[in-house]
């Protein structure tokens, strides 16, 4: 299985001009291409088609996009208001664009130095999430071992949580990665992750260049492989969390949690502190972006299954309550929800508050 | 919505010699053909390959089957062995076998009498069939009204159980179409069912030539629609069901079931009682077909998504324990195995035994 040799995502300077270059994550892992982006309509087209996508490098091909805009002269506040609308659930893009907007407008005026200031902060964003992610694959690599004290674990995923979605190895497949690489994976189940197959295409192929024991499902097959037995673990990324600790992930992720808590399986969340909406206080706080029906009504595109004029429901995200997410891994530490476990101090603290090895946690 | 114009499988018999023609279920809803069997093998590869599918319909086909292997000169024996063979969970196909070899071997010898003896039992079960669906429905509807007294029903499917599968209108879209035409059926949820979308291709189409209120959604999207009240019961069929009521149907029906407890939502199970193998005593005793991985690593035929190489886990099928079903709608009666109802009285007694309104049904 070839590497890819191309970046996910890539500051470019020509001389006509710069430029945000993209890895087209809807083109793996038959074709490796790039998306170019001059402009911010061309990012937000690149987003909401998902040619770029994953919480963690949505922010940071957010704050890249306000570097750009102000790079390019276009209006910064305009452009942060676009990219903040382009996709509404993952709270990371709002977060990255903020970020390299504070750092513009600190500088002040709409000069070179500015716009230079939000590069640098896109840039520091970009670094600081390879740092936090292999914070979390330590953070949870250690809580697998104590969840699981008998190793060689067997881990059901879904969606693509890589390093395609981050600066570094990502969340969940960080911590997968970790697991692999200390032999301690047993065998990792990739959930297809329908409509779009983000399991099947992008997770299957992160897989298989580290050479892990895995196999694809369609993700309705997860629950046979809890009924028999074959799942220690569940471990998925997040979009936007709130303080109680609920989790907006990929649709798929909430029947996961329910089949977890049925079966006592621990359902673990990682995902860096920037996912986490500190003013959505629960489930109800968080807004679901329903995508358009021809990505469940076509397989693939142009494929058409259903008849002519089906209608579909195609929300992208569900959420799942915190009284069923036994433990959410931050760069910052560890947050048990189940155990009532809340996100403000992990948000708020200085590394290793919340770590969450409090009473209870490793029981749930 | 055209109506499709050809039956779901015929007997012919032109000069050159009898045959079964069944409508391609692969090719729909693109396109409208046939498939000829003139022989046993023929039949066992469209059985394999889901030219022909559905529980019910698969008795009837295995009884044709052995018509043709009788009308044809070939062994029946042998014939039997390899049609209830060709998929190992479905029980109707070895009950459809077992009856027509039955009729057969009363005539005795390899004759033209024993062949019309297989063929005419053929017919009877495929009417039988078409009655059984009409009995079912109504006494679905009566169980949905017991379960639902609001009435208007939102109403969660999954695979394809309508008149695909039947000598009539199906088993649980039996039951959904009884309720539409009541004017009770207010949403029909439609599972897309992964990997061979037998939701979005076949249930879609028969709900649009209902004229039914229904959607098209990905299977893994079914816990939001959960957890936002949206589903008021989950009507599925079954492929085999053992003594005590626990359910083998296509993969997937087992976290609906689990999100249905999770949410107290009735989980009902339609099925002919042909459907029910007495001598499994529970979930472990049923046999589950395990399929070719590339129906799920490619997306259609030859439009492969995961990476090459990549391994799958494809079980065609799930086990739902007893205690997770509400009812389970036969032709003689309605069955409550959440409460411990037991199958065999249904099983072998007359119209009407096992009807279970006794205590606590409607509670459950």
């Amino acid at each position: 299985m070839a590497d890819h040799s191309l970046p996910v995502l890539r500051w470019a300077d020509p001389p006509d001009g710069p430029m945000l270059v993209l890895l087209d994550q809807r083109r793996l892992p038959t074709a490796e291409v790039e998306v170019v982006c001059t402009d911010v309509p061309g990012l937000v087209a690149a987003i909401q088609s998902l040619a770029v996508r994953g919480a963690p490098l949505l922010g940071i091909a957010g704050a890249y996009g306000i570097a750009l805009a102000a790079a390019r002269g276009y209006d910064v506040g305009e452009a942060a208001r676009s990219l903040t609308a382009a996709r509404p659930t993952a709270v990371n893009l709002a977060y990255g664009v903020e970020r390299a907007v504070a750092a513009h407008r600190a500088v002040g005026g709409d000069g070179p130095a500015a716009a230079a200031a939000a590069l640098a902060e896109a840039r520091a964003l970009h670094r600081e999430d390879a740092v936090a992610s292999d914070r979390m694959a330590e953070l949870g690599l250690e809580l697998l071992g104590e969840l699981l004290p008998g190793g060689g674990y067997r881990l059901l995923t879904h969606c693509n949580t890589g390093a395609l979605v981050s600066g570094g190895h990502g969340t969940a497949f960080a911590v997968v990665r970790a697991a692999h690489r200390a032999g301690e994976l047993r065998r990792l189940w990739v959930d297809e992750t329908r409509p779009l197959l983000q399991g099947a295409r992008l997770t299957a192929w992160e897989a298989a260049r580290e050479e892990m024991s895995y196999a694809v499902l369609a993700d309705a097959a997860a629950g046979s492989l809890f009924a028999a037995g074959e799942v220690d673990a569940v471990l998925i990324g997040a979009d936007r969390i709130s303080a109680d600790g609920s989790v907006a992930n990929k649709v798929g992720s909430y029947p996961l949690a329910v089949l977890a808590r049925h079966h006592g399986v621990p359902f673990v969340v990682v995902a860096p502190v920037s996912t986490v909406d500190a003013e959505a206080a629960d489930a109800g706080a968080i807004p679901i972006e329903q995508r358009p029906g021809h990505e469940v009504t076509d397989i693939g595109p142009g494929v058409p299954v259903a008849p002519v004029g089906a209608q579909a429901y195609n929300p992208a995200f569900d959420v799942t309550p915190a009284e069923l997410v036994t433990a959410i891994v931050t760069e910052r530490g560890v947050v048990a929800p189940v155990n009532g476990g809340n996100l403000t101090a992990v948000c708020s603290g200085s590394p290793g508050v919340g770590a969450g090895k409090g009473d209870g946690m490793m029981k749930a």
